[in-house]
């Protein structure tokens, strides 16, 4: 029986991470979870799953939880919270699944604590990736990626050394206007960038598809993981998401791993690593789909990819500048307050204004972090 | 460095066995090889490589070797020699790259010699592989697969365990005749059948391609080599053969090893097992090649691998007639003795004439084997 934590469990990967759970109740427990303000989720999870802790927002959500449940269930919030959920004493695992930068700091409490993490929260890799890195490496913590794409490299690199890899082939649906030219891009609604082709995600993670900035983020993400230059990481347009990522190693040989699009698969395998388990549902039928495609990416059309290849290259802090103008200008175009290309011209603008700073501490981080925020919002 | 004897130097795989040797001198030394008759080719091979024994299939070739060559280096022939060589005491590794059941017994001796083996040699693993693997398992041998598609499963195994396979998923070009009707089968030439699309091999399994043979004897060594049963082996039809061979898992995730079609990539893998060597020469550039295909392997067109199948789920001495058939036809259409066609009713005829045997010994082999050859000669 494996104990899991877990971190954002209202959020697209929490939901799929309880599935699993609910799925193998003989090998997984959950023991703790943090949700945001979905009180309502949250009531019906703590019934279902009787975690030990749970972690809200807000003070008076706390409140009101601790009220209705018995006092076994230690209620907390706010980060502290958050971080007690990430270093709960009971969970063999933490699943941080959390959303934007806010992921950091419970993850290297997490690692202090010596907790084994399944990673879905990329922007904690790409805003302070040399200090998380650093952490688990004086620490010992493994550090299981969690996105597809990050999981298909780390499945492909058992059994192997890590030496032997010439290059990370990472693949990209193309998102939801991958079929439009730049010019078609004026003016696109939410609802438009939302209508991702092929995986079903949280809105952030689908802007950020459409935006090409999640492959520019999964880029810097697999940069951390895995030890590798830039150079030796390329991205290849393949609109089936059928491969979902590739090692060429140096002996010409390319190992990959595929599946259905199904989220469920990788957070499994972070739970079950190095083992696997049995999972219900679709196989992957290749005769049924028939051909799959690959194209080169356009950089010039999708610019935050080339973006977040010139920040990652830059390196020090110049990655927190991209991550916090893309969250806030993700934020702002959800809301309707700038237009989708806005997004790509706030980040730009960002790092152009940054003056970069080699291996900031974490308290440097999270002023970078906050200015630029600031920034963003000071061109409304 | 690694020394490396090498049973069928001059045919394809053996002289793409040179070809990595050549090209690693620091970690690869030929120790040990056997040709057959072309002896013009074996002597710039001994100059080349100074192995310290040769065998050659005939006593005159040897004698006239022996003649020309220093006495340091050992000429032998007949299957005493190509035993020793598959046994030679400097080897570390054993390339076992001969065509057909000849490379049953030396392959056996190997195993007991406790060599590790390379095995290109399909035809030793249908015809006796329970001898094989109960002997390999017995001795703790090692076999390290060569075919580029079981060398693809090799590859997606490593780091994984056997248990939590649930389909092997084996790749096929369609070989020289895919996109003919099975109408358009009847009358072809040797000439056409020896043009495979992908892959430059020699002429035996390049008419077992055509036929689709060379799938069949490639489920029935997964079989072996995997010990996975036939309902767990499946085939798709695959044509830019880029994908080499797949595993499905329990989990659903499915691994694939990719590359150029170049075997000297498995080769070499074999050799290097479980490291990685360098490797010059051309990388795989999925968008280059755009497109890749997957379509329904049709078992009444290429009734050859629906025999395999049904040879291997009836198992005993089935499969070692559906071989010993499967050779001489090939070898009396390639010396234009009988038809295309002739191939599969030759087998179909031999496979039903045969009562099965259960794990035969090797003298019971070798019997079924000739009994085979001259009955299907017997049709002529």
């Amino acid at each position: 029986m494996k104990k899991v934590s877990l971190m954002g469990a209202t959020g697209s990967i929490g939901l799929q991470t309880l599935d699993v759970i609910r799925e193998h109740p003989e090998e997984f427990k959950l023991t703790a979870m943090s949700v945001g303000k979905n009180i309502e989720k949250a009531r019906k999870m703590i019934m279902e799953f009787s975690p030990r802790l749970v972690s809200v927002q807000y003070k008076e959500d706390a409140e009101s939880l601790s009220r209705e449940f018995p006092s076994s269930i230690k209620i907390l919030h706010g980060e502290e919270g958050l971080v007690e959920v990430a270093c709960h004493q009971d969970a063999d695992v933490l699943v941080n699944a959390v959303l934007g930068s806010v992921g950091l700091y419970p993850t290297l409490q997490a690692i202090e604590a010596g907790k084994t993490i399944a990673i879905a929260n990329k922007e904690t890799l790409v805003t302070a990736g040399h200090l998380v890195m650093e952490a688990a490496k004086r620490k010992g913590t493994s550090l299981l990626p969690v996105d597809s794409e990050h999981s298909a490299i780390f499945q492909a690199l058992q059994g192997e050394k890590e030496k032997n890899i010439e290059k990370l082939i990472i693949t990209a649906s193309g998102g939801s206007f991958r079929d439009r030219t730049r010019d078609e891009l004026v003016g696109v609604t939410v609802h438009e960038a939302l209508n991702h082709p092929n995986w079903s995600m949280g809105a952030k993670i689908t802007i950020d598809s459409a935006s090409m900035m999640n492959k520019g983020l999964e880029v810097i993400e697999a940069h951390w993981l895995f030890d590798m230059p830039y150079d030796q990481i390329s991205v290849v347009q393949h609109r089936e998401s059928i491969i979902h990522s590739m090692i060429q190693f140096h002996d010409s040989s390319v190992m990959a791993q595929l599946g259905t699009p199904d989220m469920r698969v990788p957070i499994q395998y972070a739970l079950t690593y190095p083992d696997r388990f049995h999972r219900p549902g679709k196989r992957l039928d290749l005769v049924e789909i028939g051909k799959l495609h690959f194209e080169e990416m356009d950089l010039d059309r999708f610019r935050c990819l080339a973006f977040a290849y010139d920040a990652g290259r830059i390196g020090g802090s110049m990655t927190t500048v991209l991550n916090a103008a893309n969250e806030a200008s993700v934020a702002l175009f959800l809301d309707n307050k700038i237009s989708f290309l806005d997004i790509e011209r706030n980040i730009e603008k960002a790092m152009n204004a940054h003056k970069v700073i080699h291996k900031p501490d974490l308290e440097t981080i999270y002023e970078i972090d906050l200015h630029t925020r600031r920034l963003v919002s000071s061109w409304l």
